[in-house]
């Protein structure tokens, strides 16, 4: 008997892929460069050229058999401890390597945060719109996602239902900031009172409520933008962290996850880490991206594209009569769609070659997420189809 | 509350690292050249150079986009067809890319196929000697894993014992050959008989029993040893293999789960494991490395140093009157202990400063792993140890 719970996920559609898949249909009938496709979240600019040369450098000077060797199973002590470092240099916190778990990418970070500070039936808060994934990645665990429905004049955190959704069955909030699909990022007095309302229900309830705070866009922030580093304002936050976006390496499955040093788990939370990845066959990140990412930890790809299309996008789409929260961050923006049921906005969108994904699977429907991780160019030629489409509903 | 069951799996102490630890302190007060370390399954020669001029030629001629970009969840198109090609060469199989899926390592594999082919509270069958790793990668998958007691004779499978566990809340039988510990290949008669029980049960109980095998040891046959392909023998079979042992890549997680195409259940198989991966964050294995394994797959490391320290210990340990069936593979060796505790042996070896390890932990008391992927050296001046260890107990 296969799995009836994988079977069942497979009747699920993905419709981000079938979007993509259309997409790629598309452009061998009418060419690519007539296809405006904005659904991946794929980073459109390349790794920095140091990560070419420091791989080099790597297999050129260190003995393959310590280079291709196991790590310990936290990961590699003195990539820990860079990444520490670097944190610490660029947040003013105190972490030490005793506190990083090197991890493929930021689902396996978040599969071993979800697990250390839950038992299975536990509830996990998570804020709308939030990443589609997180919906198996809590199932997975065995634990259930309950989604605070959005604030969607702000996209910040709506707090008096969220208090109400945080009862004793909670064990995490789970939040995503800079937000995909939003794009917004959640400003200080956004986190100083989440924390103090965190603060405040693990002492009523006599148990802690951890903060994992997803962070993979992290360092994508558009300038003006107050982006506070979350686990300065709560102590029993676990950030989870991908190098996909901000060093344009998705495909190499490399990130961390990294305790606060003053919660009073930390230790424990990590020592759980190795424990976990024995159970879900996940035994560590890859060593020469271990190796690589301790050298390009302080780097960014030349992220600055972004930001120019957002400008471009925002500016146009406003001008056009579309409602739109303007992103603080990453390379999504998430408008309000012309008609309520943003499936069949998106399908007249799909009409035009505009590739568009509904806010449905986001947990936020009448919406719609453009991904501008696409070359500058493309955005400039989809203006005028953005402003048709919008016309389409006059 | 922290998670009860990983902060149990805590307080099960890891010999293996235990030993390990006690080798390392030990090497830093008489010298490592003075500690006989055969605790760790660690390959001890190097990657084959192919492996650097591929991954430089890769850095060199792909365009980083896509070299490090997102992978399709199965794993890279042409890099699945390469290694169903070198199957097929190798075995005479008829695999295409379509019954491949690329995984961080056999662990890896193992997680998708052991989940992929039963429903939680299922039993999985394995054969004593077996890979410690099996208890957690169950475990994880929601299984009970339930042990064949060795035949220690041999280290063939015992069939009487194994028919009688065969009930049908057996979903899986999941076998390792080359062995570790033992090192013994099963032969040709062994596979068929065992595919003759799973045909035979499958019908009987109405529902298919699969057959996970796992081969990081594959390529590692010593002369003159049968070894056959297991897919080859039984049509539901799912092959678990990683690149660890045979081009010595332990540390860069790369393998694969291969699906024998004749199984009718083939295609679902590989379709569940995209799903499995989203529930555990496993998300693929990283890119450079499957581009890379695409390139090598047909090659090995030098791994005559395994056979013929082979030679040299089963030689003289037999010699020195020690009991032990010979290797027909792999880099480990499993004698009797001259005393029915063997934990009580290897802390006599220890003394001594030679580093073994205990058979309980492979559901097989009263034996002692030697993992002799160590300089030959190493080997000749362990010998008189292991006499002398021998003669203590005359």
């Amino acid at each position: 008997m296969l799995n009836q719970q994988y079977t069942n996920m497979l009747n699920e559609k993905d419709i981000i892929f079938e979007i993509f898949n259309y997409s790629q249909k598309r452009a061998k009938e009418i060419g690519a460069e007539n296809v405006y496709d904005f659904s991946l979240g794929n980073p459109s600019v390349p790794a920095p050229s140091a990560v070419r040369s420091v791989m080099e450098e790597k297999l050129e000077t260190l003995d393959p058999l310590s280079l291709h060797g196991y790590s310990p199973s936290l990961g590699i002590p003195e990539i820990r401890e860079k990444i520490a470092a670097d944190l610490n240099r660029r947040y003013g916190c105190h972490y030490t390597a005793s506190n990083i778990f090197m991890t493929a990418g930021a689902a396996g970070a978040l599969a071993h945060a979800l697990r250390a500070v839950s038992n299975p039936g536990d509830e996990v808060l998570t804020i709308a719109p939030y990443f589609p994934e997180y919906k198996p990645y809590t199932a997975g665990a065995g634990l259930k996602l309950k989604v605070v429905p959005a604030d969607t004049d702000t996209f910040q955190v709506p707090f008096e239902i969220l208090e109400e959704m945080l009862t004793p069955a909670v064990s995490a909030i789970l939040i995503n900031s800079p937000n995909n699909p939003s794009g917004i990022v959640y400003s200080t007095p956004t986190i100083r009172r989440l924390a103090e309302i965190l603060t405040r229900k693990s002492e009523e309830y006599g148990h802690t409520i951890f903060l994992i705070s997803d962070e993979p866009y992290r360092d994508i922030i558009f300038s003006g933008t107050d982006s506070p580093y979350i686990a300065n304002y709560y102590t029993d936050t676990i950030t989870c962290y991908s190098f996909s976006k901000s060093i344009s390496l998705p495909g190499e499955r490399i990130g961390y996850l990294a305790v606060n040093p003053d919660s009073p788990y930390a230790d424990r939370i990590i020592e759980l880490c190795p424990q976990i990845s024995r159970t879900t066959g996940h035994n560590g990140a890859a060593s020469l991206l271990q190796h690589t990412v301790g050298d390009v930890c302080s780097m960014t790809s030349e992220l600055s594209v972004y930001e120019n299309n957002k400008n471009l996008l925002y500016q146009a789409l406003t001008e056009y009569g579309y409602h739109c929260v303007e992103p603080g961050g990453t390379f999504y923006m998430f408008p309000r769609s012309p008609e309520s049921d943003s499936m069949t906005f998106c399908k007249r969108a799909m009409e035009m070659d505009l590739m568009l994904v509904p806010g449905d699977n986001f947990g936020c429907p009448g919406h719609f997420r453009i991904a501008y991780c696409v070359p500058e160019e493309r955005v400039k030629k989809a203006l005028p189809v953005f402003r048709r489409l919008a016309e389409s509903y006059r």
